[in-house]
């Protein structure tokens, strides 16, 4: 279907919409989480963090640790992750329910995740 | 704190971790979601519409309709939100639930708008 550029004007709706109640500071801030999620490579280290923290060496699997710790890098610049040192290990787990959820969603809306339990 | 690369090794994990479990066509595909939500503008426009359904003369308010309507474009290629037609008026909505939790997180997580109520 294609758009008819004058089929209505912005003065017949009524004006209910608060445009500017959310400050431009914080869309720029979410356009830059989701652009660090917006990455197959990153976004498989975060589906694997939401069964659970892991340690860097089990993130890297059969990768270059260097190349993990990179991307690693870039989420947690986002606070997407965060890291504590245990011992000799390095662990890594999403950083708040809020990331949970945004990869939750993502993967859900991607299709192939049935959507969680009201969670 | 420095990232020691010998610190350990995967071998001393159990192997708790479905490193697999999710497609890389599924990553690829919630990837391009998270690339279309990375723009402020495009953000700007979905934030409006968790309030509610807008039609596309509303969601231009000052700006030129042809360039909220290829932003609106992308988002519908990744299927963000659905479009319907009301007499003249071309109204917008988010596309479902997934969405709609994906962006109040971001927001959340950026830290100016407060956790959702259980949502």
């Amino acid at each position: 279907m294609s758009i008819d550029q004058s089929a209505c004007h912005v003065l017949e709706h009524p004006s209910r919409l608060s445009l500017h109640e959310v400050s431009d500071e914080t869309l720029e801030k979410a356009a830059r989480i989701f652009r660090a999620l917006g990455d197959p490579s990153r976004l498989r280290l975060l589906t694997i963090l939401t069964q659970g923290e892991a340690c860097v060496s089990e993130l890297a699997d059969q990768e270059q640790l260097s190349t993990v710790s990179q991307r690693l890098r870039t989420l947690r610049a986002e606070n997407l992750v965060s890291r504590r040192r245990s011992g000799k290990h390095l662990i890594y787990s999403l950083a708040d329910a809020h990331v949970v959820e945004m990869v939750v969603n993502a993967l859900a809306h991607a299709g192939e995740l049935p959507l969680p339990d009201n969670t």
